[in-house]
């Protein structure tokens, strides 16, 4: 695989220059003083991301997935009934978890494809009269179907009906790259990584929690050391770690969220949604449709392309990669080998765009997907072009 | 603090710039075919480094603590007893952990300074008779106090009493810096991390499994998902991860691995007893003593040295990187203001060693210590030409 | 201008990866032992690469111009007669040093697009029937114009007419990308730099001399200290230079031709071809025209490309830098406003030609240039699919 | 040589990690509006560390041997007269280099160990009742001895008679270290490079130009082409440069001087004299003398050891390398073998120095020097610790 190329997988992006180096660190102390002035600020920089002025920002040597079992292991016990929507393989994956925790899962099933339907979280937790469901679990960008769910929604859902569960978000492929209100939308636990909107190197779990939430922790019967969020409160509040803190990433997690502060979030949302409208639009030039079913859910960091029946989607990411050195995103779970993903987060740009739009065509004419060359990239290229005349101009980035 | 200056913490240690390199990669795509050959060939060196033939590895991107967590989740239940040593912070904080998940912890109680007691583990497993303990827990080294304990012996006290439990040890300090036999030691799981003996930024929990552990996970209770031995053991088989791995750190393990088995472990474990024995020398040079209470519990990896009553350990640590710029680690639990430490793992040399007691010595002397100035340092000095002259040639590393 | 993008211009490269690293080192005591295994090597590589056996290789830290200046000052004297042609606007400027240097220069004009005419060199040549002509000048590659000449052609005019001067050879941007045999066509003296097919930074100045060039050292009577090869060559042959070298970028220089060797040069120069078809299929499907005349003088490492009458060649970089963060050649001196130039030399890959050529689309549609969106990108994807599919295979580079 | 200790060389320095990152760049449009960004500000930082509010700056692909070329070239014809005094390699070097373009150089002859003698000077120009010298050349701090000039009194020596020669000065190992003042001393041409004061890589020859030089360089005869300032100068109006620029050197010559500024000059020299005077005092603590004849020519980027007689310095340099990996700077012409050297200039802490003398120490017993270990670093740490304790807090930096 050449390593010339950019990725289009939907994280880890191609990390910018800056956080390259901000990660690459010397080794420094993580018990002397200077040790504060990374951590404080990351946290300070990622509750500003998170747009709360009140959550406790915590961030782990893990992964997203470490940050699912912050979430739960700190707030819930065994036995507690959780409410989760099921539409897509990571969301599943947070069901899964659930489930292996002794937490009763109670599953919204959707079609893959299909945003959380809010009037179904709704109903559920309606019927819910005394109270047992404890959470309520929503995917805000569902990265295997390239589906954005409103969160704003299920919120408003859960205060229709006046019920206290915390609302845990998993935004991992969604904060920093799209719109998400933690505090407007009454997020109780909001989920990332560092290797998404960050756009760092894989290996921090960084979890919001609202002070709602925070009330929970010495309740939850689940059993955490590692996660724990008591542990991590005390060590911040003596400028330390419970344990020894990945230093480079911390950097990075800073410079990276003075990156996107210093753009404006309002502008790296506009930002993402230009680059994916791109996407999208070479995506129709091609004559094909997005798993996403309806364009008030079209995620803009990652699309899930549908492959004509009788071709196989998985071919399209193996050929890219061993034919043009090219890395998308393949289908998982229910929609494999229907679906290849491109992914447009972080801090990608028209031209990479259109060097993964062009070789996606190579690789799907080469496989016998009826799709003429140059279409998407045609069409990708009027709508940049057009959008760039009255809008953008991010030449200067 | 100087970025100049080396670290002489006991971990994370100052960086080879080779690995420094191989950790700072662009985004590889992790479900790519190009993965396998770094997860791979990653854990064949830790099996190396951990001296077995036969042990599962797994890698987690997390740290030592998580090692632990992962250790005892995925192989015990709630209620289970385990039986474990305490002489230092570290071991304590395990012990702790074992606590908080439920199990019920048969505590040896040792002075802080005093190596493991394999005479006590075995009374204590003796009169186990019903065999309700299923884990005996063990620090080879305690990073703490810098006492290296003979977990050989502990295998024999389990072994003459024909104990089955599985023996876990906590080698987050002594892999790849001392000696260390997983297989001929009965070790079933050892826990290490990727910031000590392989000399990378912190961020990876290391542990290799042994076969009679393995028998163990689908029968333990305790929940887990991210440490989840089955998830990542079906991950591997299938050249991946079961979330986003933490490439570069998997790349810079497989580097450093290759370093220390090019080098010979037999090689690494002499060159940390040499410089180690110079920074000894150099404390008997002061006229001061190690908290390791004996020569054979002496750690090669950090040196953990006692003020003179009346002195305040903890002002060395503090003067030392406030009015010199140099890192040195402080006493931590019993020994907080009793001890402060000098760390000798890793890549480092007698010139850098020298630089540390150099500055230990203006350190010690400006707090009121006793200390003549160039003491220590002659006395390193004088070891090291004698060793040099007729053992070590390190220059060209 | 955005640096997530790769740059199009003809040098210096997108530095790969192994380049970055390799260069970029720590300080190391250049009079130690070590320097020789980085000096040595790199000369050797350069040597293979210039495909001679019996070249002497000096390296200075400078750039291709201080190349001109090293082959000139250490082989002539002032009033010396020079043969040179000018084609574009670096034969153009080494003619010029030439004459800042009191040579007496014979130029031999040629139309900017059009190859050195080996019948003149000839003619000329013939015409000095008492050899005042001591060096013949050729640009193997004219950069400005994005034409190659044929060497081997001059090399045959010189000995039909049994002329004893020396062959100088202007191979910046051809060394390592395209085909040049130093001792197969006699030249005497090759001139290159670190940023072309090197793929590194500017700043070595890299000249491969001949056994017969090296005997007019002594006599030469221009002034010459800083590029002095004596120095040089006493240097060498001391493991060491005359003055600080630039070890980090001779480093990179000997990873550079390693790189180059491993991957073959035959495979690397009809790598070169391929992409550079791609291109120029594009500019086919953009009914546009090369600057260079005839397809036998096109050139493999860079195209200039002849805008419409009317247009403005400089506005399209402009806008490509300001708008699209993308950076291509201007035109420089005669054609200045009348071409842009796409670099396609180094590590380059289809993909990333595509979004230049996807992106000059977009800028040239935007001055006003007729250009139809995709059609150059849909040509250059017929051409790299057809080419792919009984050819190339580099995924794996 | 172990690459994890420090150099102990007098340039190139250890480069600061900032320093390392500035100048590894992915590679920029050279002729893009971005790259002015770059340039401009160098020149400026350079300016100011050169205390001139009107000299024009040139930075150069090249190293210091090419900036003393560049103020010749530029500036003299051939047959002009030169006046320069030798007391070290490097000022016969710059004598080699005026004889080798023609100039007549009259030599003031000097011991190896003395500072230039600005009566000497006074007297030659006295003598020199037509002006026939156009140059007076002066090095300010010789490298090769450890002495530091006094050009100020040069500066008076050349009023004093009214000379109106141009006054060049070497200070590749003093600026950006040592007190310098370009327009206070009437300095007419100041040389350096890169790799000393500025702390940077070598491959940069940076030269400081009076507006009384400047009004030379039309007249100048020597022939020159890639060291003209003329083009220089077009280039640099033109934000550009008349050949590829080294962009990564550049930058990080910018930061370098950014750094310089920001801790203030003053600051920067009161550090090297404090971090020099350590080794010094470790000097007289081994018995030993400076070549450095007298205090006052005593310079704070290199110290020159002498070793007893019948010791051979080399042994010491070539023992220190292969025994101990620690490079020091061997003895140079006339003080071959009679003398190694420690530099103590750059980003350079006390504990570093500590190791270097350490080192020293060993190494000279090692041989037969008659020197106590801790000897040094007993008399260095006395010194550091008291100075520290009213002058120096250095450890924020």
């Amino acid at each position: 695989m050449s390593q010339q190329n950019p990725v289009f997988i939907p994280g880890p992006t191609n990390i910018p220059e800056a956080l390259r180096k901000a990660c690459d660190m010397p080794t420094m102390d993580h018990r002397s003083s200077a040790f504060k002035d990374i951590l404080h600020p990351a946290r300070d920089v990622v509750a500003q991301v998170l747009r709360s002025a009140t959550a406790e920002v915590f961030i782990f040597p893990a992964t997203g997935t470490g940050g699912w079992e912050a979430a739960i292991a700190n707030t819930l016990s065994a036995g507690d009934a959780v409410l989760a929507g099921r539409n897509g393989m990571f969301s599943h994956r947070w069901i899964d978890m659930c489930t292996r925790h002794g937490l009763d899962v109670q599953v919204l099933e959707h079609r893959w494809g299909q945003g959380l339907d809010a009037a179904a979280y709704q109903a559920a937790l309606r019927a819910d009269t005394d109270y047992r469901i404890k959470a309520v679990l929503a995917t805000h960008n569902e990265t295997a179907t390239g589906v954005v769910s409103d969160i704003a929604a299920i919120r408003r859902a859960m205060d229709a009906v006046g019920h206290p569960a915390l609302l845990m978000v998993d935004g991992v492929s969604s904060i920093g790259s799209m719109d998400f209100r933690m505090q407007e939308w009454g997020v109780d636990i909001a989920v990332t990584g560092s290797q998404k909107g960050f756009m760092m190197p894989a290996g921090l779990a960084i979890v919001g929690v609202s002070t709602k939430a925070m009330a929970h922790i010495d309740g939850a019967g689940l059993a955490r050391c590692f996660f724990d969020f008591r542990d991590m409160q005390a060590g911040y509040a003596a400028n330390a770690y419970p344990y020894t803190p990945a230093v480079g990433l911390l950097n990075g997690l800073k410079v990276a969220g003075e990156m996107l502060l210093e753009e404006g979030l309002e502008t790296v949302i506009a930002r993402h949604h230009y680059m994916a409208e791109g996407v999208r639009t070479a995506v129709r030039g091609w004559g094909l449709q997005l798993c996403a079913e309806t364009p008030d859910v079209y995620s803009d960091t990652v699309s899930a392309i549908l492959v004509p029946e009788g071709h196989d989607a998985s071919a399209i990411v193996t050929r890219a990669a061993d034919v043009y050195g090219t890395a998308f995103g393949a289908g998982l779970g229910e929609v494999s080998g229907k679906v290849f993903r491109i992914g447009h987060l972080g801090m990608i740009t028209e031209g990479m765009l259109l060097q993964g739009i062009a070789t996606a065509e190579m690789v799907m004419a080469d496989i016998g997907v009826p799709v003429a060359m140059g279409s998407g990239v045609a069409a990708a290229q009027e709508y940049y072009r057009a959008a760039k005349s009255h809008t953008f101009d991010l030449a200067a980035e």
